[in-house]
């Protein structure tokens, strides 16, 4: 089925989207004014993204020395988006904001990540201003943040250097004080940053009259050495031109220069960058560095940029979904309409009969119904996750303080498992094209490849797992896990009610056993060489089992539901996962449980 | 660790490739032989193949209306290829061949499919010129398959039409009798072909004289119909430009025309052409269709066929396992030169001291090893593979007979096991790759949009895996199973004497009866639609035994030799194979051994 009913479903019969009126946040908003942004967002979505998906991935950002030359309809969807009011829709009304619950901007948004992931880059703008909002002063939200909020000018986050990308200990990106009265710069303390940073998206363009660069570097210390490892990293903000205290431009372009594109192998429709910061292409102001502002305390750069990771790391999780979703109806229509071979059995003996659709092989409807499960499972976690930012937004003190470590514990899993298997799902989606799927003249190809990206950027893979075994299993003495634990056995005992699920019920307690008994196995040596050796594979039936509650939780409320293939398909999805994915984890726990050391004890030369 | 040291391995210390030499065909070759063709391969691959492997990728076939535009290298790659003899190196001696046992022939052929996969097509050539060295007459043989062994021609296999890909009873391309004495030919009996070919690979090109097209159509019955179904195929030899019986050129184009090139997401330095045969663009002999030379007899084309596609499925799968080679190759390369991160624990608290090289994390040596695994146990078995066919030619009958049964049921392993899991050993060398591995700066990107292609053609893996349990472990009364599993069995029964294989062993001899158990249960009920609902998962499970079995035996010749890093590398592989990838069966074997019919039961309408 299309995306809307699924989002519906999901919104309000699951997650109960209409109750968030009750809070006082959001009083003024009911199901009519969700589903007006819903409407508007598909609608945009459908008019100035999904068009142009395999144009912005023909066409490849271009660079002439000067300007980044950029495909006309992704002027036009930026804009589009920009005027939707999307990029303020959850910050207050008296900024121009909507005040929308942040479950119903992120089902909003999967519109367009379904349409063309690669067009827009506005989260990122989101993302940079939301951070600002947080950790700025109050000039600094008011010439930054709220002309992002507004679409006048773009964001982006700098961390990454060549040097450095999964270690940002190592960055050597220097900030050194901008001369006399440096420290009472009305936008924040000016400092003049020297270095290079790479990987940056949306990092250079010609979408909106400026660019926003939230930038981590170093501050030497009193030797003039920076000071080794995360404690010296801060924060800056370099606008690619320099503006006044009331955001109007100054006419001086900042020493940031584009040194490249990146050239990829998907996810095309962004630029992908090497910045030089003050490598005196463009010298302001008489000095050398590119200006930039600090942002919170010195020392304090990574903590405050985190802010602005795990929102990313959630709209990643969200982009591979929508990715995954998208193959999914490509090939779901595909399959309901190309006729081949014959049922099996006598049925299907007689030649002269014609052909049937594929979708009526057995192992077709397998490739659709992993796809489903996979997509919409992960579509209902990652909902899942936004009425947890809802909650700790807006809830009780100890409701909002449970779902911040929740969503510590599942956002290793909302970004890394979406990445993998929606990454799987395009691969089915390719192979139910068949050789079609392998041509570019359909758009599963073009899924698989933008997907590839999101086990890489925002955190690989290796650095998720580490993150959920290393530290958020582990933080506040197991407090998050013990939540999450709670949170699944309370699905367990409704459903362990209902005769059609019971089973599923008990399956799902096993897995959440085995699960705990690997993280203490794991940490039973409490050496972490021999706890991590094997995190991935932990973060893989971690993640697994997860998606089993979602799927058990959701089907809870399908099975209350009256009869209907839409209830059907829930129910089948559900049960796909319990009978052909969740007893995957007991390969991938193995290995945690017994501290495998195969792979980490193999010496270089031996491979 | 480089290919030829393992392939040295595998061939003669696990192999005993030397002792082919005591089999009369082969007695006047010697190591020093084969050894020198193995140079002779690698020098051109390095020289010829690897250098343009990128080039071929962003320079597609380009069609100017009239001939298809292919790189230079392209040319000089395959005029290398030819001058080397390898087109023939299989065949006697007395007809220009290299009497090489096939087994060397495949491992040398390993450094192009490493080099470049898709520079060459020369594997279709060889293909079809062995078709007609078992089906065509003297003539036939003479003047099409000498003249595509010496390299003057190239030849296609032309199965699959627009509205035909997996179902090959449903051509309908038309051959009919061309005339009065059609059926004195002295090429074959002449028939007029009128229809389109799609997915032809090498359908048109510059790179030789002539094409020989291979072609399945139908001849109309006495009714004037097609007969319907498989029983109404034959197949026809259709050259592009027809030739005289000494097999010189005629000057007439033949009315074969390229209908357009197909755009893919990788393998792209072969076309891959839809073909017109007979639409009037190059009348001939001023009749209609285009002029075919019947092969075998009429209705046996499928049969015929099945020749040269069991010869494509085996070369698929070495394609496969190449590209996975490639993958390891040069993720282990950029993994012990690329500096990253610290160690765990306490040693790398010191953000002072030098980054390591990511080889040194232990996640990135997970990913190693599970490369290492997949692709040369990958090779391992397509080594295998090509040994028994040189027991099926040169054999004692009975040796001779059991070779070819083991081949039939392990045929469909040797295609798909390599396609979907190297294709993970390239996913893997892109995520050791980081952010450099999504862009087009390095290789692994485009080894992974080549092996894409590979799950899809020559028999999709929903096909390969109807064959399997559909036909393959049943045939013959499922002796080729019986076969397979005393082999497996006697592997077993060798590795449970030796102390650090034991383990291994038994894991494999309880895999081995799951998957016999599982085979009886999915037939429990004797109904192919429950039997074969899941035969997918049930090939995974299998494809993962017998490289279970592989890794044993090759295990049980490594441990037997002198202490040495490769020795080390080759036992940990086996062991990562055992600890980490056998026991995904009991996943999918569960859902085989149930008869789960969630997804073929799911109505369309609840997708």
């Amino acid at each position: 089925m299309s995306l809307r009913p699924t989002l519906d479903f999901l919104l309000y019969d699951w997650l109960g989207a209409e109750r968030l009126n009750q809070r006082e946040r959001f009083a003024d908003h009911n199901r009519e004014t969700f589903d007006a942004v819903l409407d508007t967002c598909e609608r945009i979505a459908r008019e100035k993204f999904a068009p142009f998906n395999r144009l912005v991935d023909t066409q490849e950002p271009q660079f002439d020395g000067e300007k980044v030359i950029l495909p006309q309809a992704t002027h036009d969807a930026r804009l589009a988006y920009a005027e939707s009011g999307m990029l303020s829709a959850a910050q207050d009304d008296d900024i121009g904001g909507m005040q929308l619950p942040f479950l119903v901007e992120s089902a909003a948004n999967t519109f367009f990540a379904k349409a063309s992931i690669s067009i827009g880059s506005n989260l990122l703008t989101t993302g940079n201003a939301n951070l600002l909002m947080a950790h700025g002063t109050e000039l600094q939200k008011q010439v930054f943040a709220l002309n992002e909020f507004n679409g006048r000018f773009t964001g982006t986050m700098c961390l990454s250097e060549p040097q450095a990308g999964s270690s940002l200990s190592d960055v050597v990106t220097r900030a050194v004080p901008d001369g006399d009265g440096h420290e009472t710069d009305p936008l924040g303390p000016r400092y003049r940053l020297t270095g290079n940073k790479m990987w940056i998206s949306s990092g250079d363009h010609e979408l909106a009259e400026n660019i926003v660069h939230l930038v981590l570097a170093k501050i030497p210390g009193a030797d003039g050495k920076p000071v080794p490892g995360v404690k010296g990293i801060s924060l800056f903000i370099v606008p690619k031109h320099l503006v006044d205290t009331d955001g109007r431009l100054t006419g001086e372009r900042n020493d940031v220069a584009l040194a490249g594109l990146n050239h990829k192998l998907g996810w095309r429709g962004t630029t992908n960058t090497l910045l030089n910061f003050g490598e005196g292409k463009y010298p302001v102001r008489g000095g050398a560095g590119a200006i930039g502002y600090l942002v919170g305390k010195p020392g304090e750069g990574l903590r405050c940029m985190f802010h602005m990771m795990n929102e990313a790391r959630i709209a990643i999780g969200m982009a591979a979904t929508m990715l995954g979703y998208a193959g999914y109806e490509a090939s779901l229509d595909y399959a309901k309409n190309r006729p081949q071979g014959r049922p099996m059995g006598a049925a299907g003996k007689d030649p002269a009969q014609p052909q049937v659709r594929i979708i009526e092989h057995a192992d077709v409807k397998r490739m659709l119904l992993a796809q489903k499960s996979y997509s919409e499972g992960a579509l209902a976690l990652a909902l899942y996750g936004a009425r947890l930012i809802d909650e700790q937004h807006t809830g009780t003190p100890e409701a909002a303080d449970e779902a911040r470590l929740l969503l510590e514990v599942l956002t290793p899993i909302i970004k890394s498992w979406p990445s993998e298997f929606c990454l799987e799902a395009n691969s089915l989606a390719i192979q139910i094209h068949g050789g079609y799927g392998y041509t570019r003249d359909f758009a599963v190809e073009q899924y698989w490849r933008d997907n590839r990206l999101n086990m890489i950027h925002e955190g690989t893979h290796g650095i998720q797992a580490m993150d959920l075994l290393g530290r958020k299993v582990l933080m506040e003495n197991g407090r998050g896990l013990q939540l999450l634990a709670a949170r699944i056995n309370a699905t367990i005992e409704r459903a362990i009610q209902v005769p059609d699920l019971a089973a599923h019920a008990n399956a799902l307690g096993q897995a959440l056993q085995a699960v705990g008994a690997a993280t203490k196995a794991a940490w039973a040596t409490a050496n972490p060489t021999e706890a991590l050796a094997n995190a991935v594979p932990y973060m893989q039936a971690f993640g697994h089992t997860v998606l089993a509650w979602v799927w058990l939780d959701v089907a809870l409320v399908a099975h209350a539901a009256a009869a209907s293939p839409a209830r059907q398909g829930r129910l089948a999805a559900a049960r796909y996962f319990f009978h052909y994915e969740l007893p995957r984890i007991g390969a991938w726990l193995q290995v945690v449980r017994e501290r495998d050391l195969t792979c980490a004890e193999l010496p270089d030369d031996a491979f």
